[in-house]
């Protein structure tokens, strides 16, 4: 059984990482697909794609999760042909793991199995509270995978993260 | 003489349908433009633009307002070019009826002659207020047409709703 | 029973007018999509959507086909999505009615059921040989309703198709 | 050498005069860039770009400021193509001259030296004022060059500005 | 008066500068427009409109041209919306110079009046001829201002053009 | 050394494996880009980026080449952007692949470091004589590895590249 699970990774954190380990006992291979890729250098969305992909690339190597593929996809302007969209970027798939109530209604009204993590949170309120974190110098470093931890101090983020705060370029 | 009269219509309602019978009288035929075509399964626009064509459809048949044609627009970035994108979509019309400011000094710029409505509030506050007692199950029913009310219930808009509150899919 | 059927419409003609008159009589509803909604001004393309909702309009009321909906649709870059975003645009629908083989595989590919029409020639080969004709003033009208005659030459088409002959605005 | 700053103007106001007058000392040639183009009948940006580079002309040209060249540039979604984007649509230069952290940050990462004005608050909040005193027909004429003030009162911005208040067209 | 001239100029030629050079004799402002801006590194649009600026910029500095106002627009894909999109980008004109004949219908239908060049060819042909000579390293150097010259050879555009031809970047 | 290659892999075929094999020599992880990828269903384009990345993924896998990566590109409007719109997509890399004389000439004026296979045709050509031989039944199957042949016959491409002939699908 193939596995599609899809997050935005801003940044990938420990509730990302205990997600995906809880999807891997479900199916033999796992698609993690990089969402709103056309995002970066934002207060909500920091990193670029290639980066996020880059610090999840290095966890998963560092635990040998070798059935993991990590793909990535950019939003699209119409909710309506979100799913479709999705299915022409990625390989066919058997299951969707989200707690996301509209994604969850989107992939089942497609035809999609949709699984649900047995977890309290939502991941995208952690993410919003990391953010917050790295911007006060607070201790978001226990929140994140060692390896994300170090490259984003290898990258100078959080350098970025608080020219960010005043957002437009123009 | 030929009408158009543009509208987001999350959902069409009984403000709705008292605007087009009163431009009815005023014209020999009537376009309803449904616009923001591509927006859906938001808070703020809930229905795709083929839910919105069909309830207003019904609604006009029952009522058999054979006079009517229904369009639709998607947005454009440039509010500049926004006439222009309308114009080069529907049949030639003589004038134009609306009661948002905006849209009016458009398309007085450009040359269409503009009508306003007798009304006192703005259309747009009665759909929010319709949206939020969607979700509160609150008396929704009764500020829309007949065929509207079946409508949502029949295609499960009210859960969908609920469902969207969580926002981004990603 | 509702059906579906799209076109370019570049412009209506008579073998259309055949088409629809014989989805008509295997359905109580007809939507006409007018496709490639974006495009005009082109020699392959001359009308805008307007003028191609206006012509076909006039032939339906002048018959009194009511039970025809027009709409409209631009094109989408991805075709694997177009299915998904023609029926985010249109009100539900049982069937499709086309003989072209791409657009029947991607209708039949998402579950739609498809009817071919029982007709030789592609409805699109008759399109150019029409705005060629036009082009050498060529006896073009007696390959369209009389409506679409009478539309073509009151806005002036056979003018406009001859400037286009130059291709490029700038 | 030759300087690039970039801007939104809107609208051009004293702050945008001090800050081209002070990088002129420092250049040969001032590359003005119109940032946002695309938007405008907004309440954050009511002018077309057209009107703003037809403000900013009339202020360089009374002040006889040949040096100086205006161009646009329109959003890009993602910000990690932005300086890439700029530097497509601008002739070569040597330096930028931005207070904007994000933007000094992404002009420098591709190399380009930035240079920063000595002074205090950030041009974006001038314009913030200026629009809001607009609004409230409040002193903004002297916040603004003659020219401009001019300008404003000619294409009747006020009016206009009191229109967008209500914001969506549709 | 105001004067509109609009052009692809890849390159900027002799049949361009007197035509500008006819233009200005009619009119005290030319504001020169450099279309297809987003078209670069392709066999008929080799270079970047700021290369282009630059080109056509060192041609006017070097006579002297001062009332002579370079901007630029990208394509756009819908035609009917062409002239509202330039009208959106530039000052206000009162005349726009051209001989190409869809512009000039586009033009007129929205009310702008049109001056056309004494010139026999197409300008757009003496582009396309030039292009092919730089190929084959023929006699294109007669063909250009000496600017112009000095600047293709400066930034290697011949090199580039024979990279092009290849096509694809993918 | 970490490597990038670049390629639309419509089909997947041995001068690509062969190409990959070489290029894994060089450097100790590659990036392997599926360019295009919005394009699909297409005669020059039949497979969905999915697809390709399915089939690709096959043929990495039987072979043990753990140390490829798999992303995708869409194309952009703008070639001089390609670069910096590929770099924000994947991770850092120190190293292009490509015999294409533009994408050469593009990575290294960004700076990046190119490697050209020492390879006589390019792989394009290739590409496109495999689609011509599926279109005929004619023995394309020797020119892709096993598994891709496996999977152009699981999902029934050779009837879909047949019924794309028609081109359009409006």
């Amino acid at each position: 059984m193939i596995g599609l699970l899809v997050g935005r990774f801003q940044p990938f954190h420990n509730g990302h990482l205990k997600a995906i380990e809880w999807a891997m006992k479900k199916c033999s291979r796992l698609i993690i697909l990089v969402g709103s890729s056309q995002k970066c250098y934002e207060l909500e969305n920091p990193f670029t794609v290639g980066e996020r992909i880059e610090m999840i690339q290095r966890v998963l190597e560092k635990r040998g999760m070798n059935n993991c593929m990590l793909l990535s996809v950019p939003d699209i302007q119409n909710n309506a042909l979100w799913v479709a969209h999705v299915n022409s970027l990625v390989p066919r798939y058997d299951v969707v793991f989200t707690n996301n109530p509209l994604a969850k209604r989107l992939f089942k009204d497609s035809g999609k199995k949709v699984i649900e993590f047995p977890m309290m949170d939502r991941l995208e309120n952690e993410g919003t509270k990391i953010r917050k974190s790295m911007l006060k110098d607070n201790k978001w470093q226990s929140l994140v995978p060692e390896e994300v931890k170090t490259f984003v101090l290898e990258i100078k983020s959080i350098e970025r993260l608080k020219e960010i705060i005043n957002k437009d370029i123009v």
